[in-house]
């Protein structure tokens, strides 16, 4: 059996903790047992360690998020990079491809997808390995788990069995049909119907989806599957796989699940009010607090919402009215101001335009694990002024090596070839000047430290 | 007849953009006719100017508040510095020394003093301006100003007329005693009783304070009394002297009056909901943001709270709670991390100790308007490093002169001498790097920028 973890999200739902670079399965806003904070895809993989199916997992993601992942997890995790962001459908295609062509598993195996954050406990793992020995029983197309659920949500998506098969005494159901959000009224009549909410876990043979794609003329070699990646039509597996299917069934989860899409339900499961610098005072009630800035945050006689500040920005929302925020952000498009990387992380303290108009300035304070290095990379059309504030590290600057430490100041034409490795933990304070400064203004010619060392003794 | 305008607060009121160097009252917060947002000093200083008022005034203030209000007020605005902050009487005390033996004005004239923000229409001043006749007609050794109340107020001061005194056709009434902050149902008897809000005007003849300085063995020379003014008691002017006079006036005051000294006052009078970069649902009502920063502050669905952010922090606040405020941070105690000074401003944008714990690294923002210059000044106890991002000036390191530019970078080691001129508006990014960083860590050797080339040629 094969574990594929989507992990996508553009992360508005979660603003101002989430942002492009840094989807909301990424916050570290749980608490493990160890009493140490969490992100959510830090708790499913945990998860899927102890009930020893990580071992066989592949997680699917786009570029922003390879770093981020890197930096959470355990450098075992496998990961897929898919060319471009499309779709769930383009995402597990691909995958498919991967485990035939690369990976080369027999087309008789189980492919069990699932998002990479449910907020569950550990049976629910049970219940995804279950699927295997339920799939080849039933000879079914698809097996799903469905949540057995605990009020009529309009939130969810709808699993409806067939009418005549009775759920006592048998361990999964045919499906009949599904049911994207109902109103209240119409979830209440599902319910009675012994609907399940969809969680988006599917589980299928290899060769189902591989004929599935030659049947419709797309490659099942991975190699070409990159290749064509973009002409792949962007839908989700749901509506345009899992909905099609004739024969499908789902095994029911009584056990806890939830989403924490939205500030909401994500505060329901913070053991904790406060995280950060914050005072909330006696009288506010059911309130959250969540700080990534230094600066203090006091709520007075404000009860049941969520107060979030982070670099990206500040939210002051009733719990309730919380999931209108994505909505809300529409047309606000920003940079991110926070990220994590393989070698640490960046956080923006200041950008603006300079008050005579002719420039951009950005200020960010960079953080370097002791060991990493960043690639030896050059910019085209800003300098760079680093003031290190802690640690040291060897600099490279055009084919020159340089030990730097606190206190130090380096200066960075465009066109300099730069990069640093940290000896100790780094961090340094980096002005950015130029007339339009962009994330995508870098060009990099080595990642690996060796590699640049290699190449400036070459040079010198 | 003199205006002492005396200027205090310690702005916890306000937080978190008040500090102990910008006080409620140089928060610009209001709009004036023109449609530019003004402080509450200086649209009192512009009415005073209105009114013919403001050549007589004089304005008492501390150390910390004296740059802001140069900053704020035109240049002829006339001011004496405490040489501590005390309270009111020490402050009075020292002005009326200083009227007395400087400015050398007779004994017979009248003194009016005033807090320096409250907010009024300008019939108030004629009310000031009426005191000086009423003084003398009465012969009375103070007269006050009462506001007429509008509602049983708990958090004002009364002053309380004699019964057998009717108000219809007298302009004046003889004050029988002062009662602070009754309960509800007090103030509603006082308010029966025809007493008035104490808003902190009063006003005296020269002599009156002279001899009782000189009863009381202080001194009336305003030299001598600079010197000896730590040893003055800290008490307010009311208690220790308005309280005490024998034979006290008051004039009723109708018109509009407010202290916009808490967060629920101060938005009732701002013309909008918000200012600085944020958005506000619909379904919040009643809700002001202020925001500072450049981050984007969102409000969905709260309604009757205030937020506020500033580089010092950040406040959610429901309105009727916000008085609150000051005692909620009785323990915060933190360095301002905004400021105005006589040659522009400063934003600390990150402060805090670095990771490996051996220094200090504290990032600010700094303006300098065109045309003006820092003191020429040391620091003993850190280096800095200034990343210049726009507009160009006349940077002095250790008695040599070098123009800067945006794009330039100047690194000034411990023990440096150094300042600046700005010939356009200059903004640099400042980073202070010590084992422990102090406002007070500078040795300031001349302040005009004439002497500063002068000292510098002299010793090239």
């Amino acid at each position: 059996m094969k574990i594929v973890l989507l992990s996508g999200g553009s992360g508005k739902r979660l603003w101002p903790l989430s942002n492009e670079a840094r989807s909301k399965q990424f916050l570290k806003m749980l608490i493990n047992e160890a009493g140490e904070m969490e992100s959510m895809v830090q708790r499913v993989w945990r998860q899927l360690e102890h009930t020893g199916l990580a071992e066989h997992a592949v997680i699917a993601t786009g570029k922003s998020q390879v770093e981020m992942i890197r930096g959470q997890l355990d450098a075992s995790a496998q990961i897929i990079v898919e060319p471009e962001r499309r779709d769930t459908f383009p995402a597990i295609a691909l995958l498919a491809t991967y485990l035939y062509s690369i990976v080369g598993i027999s087309l008789n195996e189980v492919v069990a997808v699932l998002p990479v954050d449910p907020y569950v406990e550990e049976d629910f793992f049970d219940a995804i390995k279950n699927l295997e020995g339920t799939l080849q029983a039933s000879g079914a197309d698809m097996a799903l788990i469905g949540v057995r659920p605990t009020y009529p949500s309009e939130k969810y998506g709808y699993i409806v069995p067939d009418a005549d098969e009775s759920l006592s005494g048998t361990l999964y159901q045919k499906v009949n049909h599904f049911r994207e959000k109902p109103n209240e009224q119409d979830a209440t009549v599902l319910i009675e119907q012994d609907a399940l909410w969809n969680c988006g876990v599917f589980a299928f043979k290899l060769d189902y989806l591989i004929n599935l794609l030659i049947e419709k003329g797309y490659p099942i070699q991975y190699e070409a599957m990159l290749k064509q990646y973009d002409k792949l039509p962007k839908i989700s597996f749901d509506y345009e796989v899992v909905e099609k299917a004739e024969h499908i069934i789902v095994t029911p989860y009584a056990g806890y699940w939830k989403d924490l899409g939205t500030w909401n339900t994500l505060t329901e499961e913070m053991s904790v009010s406060l995280i950060g610098n914050g005072m909330i005072c006696e009288h506010s009630t059911n309130t959250h607090v969540v700080n990534e800035l230094d600066m203090l945050v006091t709520v007075i006689g404000v009860s049941n919402i969520v107060v979030a500040a982070s670099p990206d920005g500040i939210l002051v929302a009733d719990k309730a009215s919380s999931p209108k925020l994505k909505e809300m952000l529409t047309h606000v498009n920003q940079r991110p101001m926070y990220g994590e990387r393989r070698w640490g992380s960046y956080r923006v303290m200041d950008y603006k335009r300079s008050v005579d108009g002719g420039q951009e300035v950005l200020t960010q304070l960079v953080q370097v694990k002791a060991g990493q290095s960043l690639s030896y990379h050059l910019h085209l059309n800003r300098s760079e002024c680093w003031t290190i504030v802690s640690g040291s590290g060897e600099f490279v600057f055009n084919n020159q090596f340089l030990t730097v430490k606190a206190g130090d100041v380096v200066q960075i034409p465009p066109g300099t070839m730069h990069s640093i490795r940290a000896n100790s933990n780094m961090e340094w304070i980096e002005i950015q000047l130029g007339e339009k400064l962009d994330q995508e203004d870098i060009v990099r010619l080595f990642v690996d430290w060796a590699e640049i060392e290699e190449h400036c003794k070459l040079k010198r």
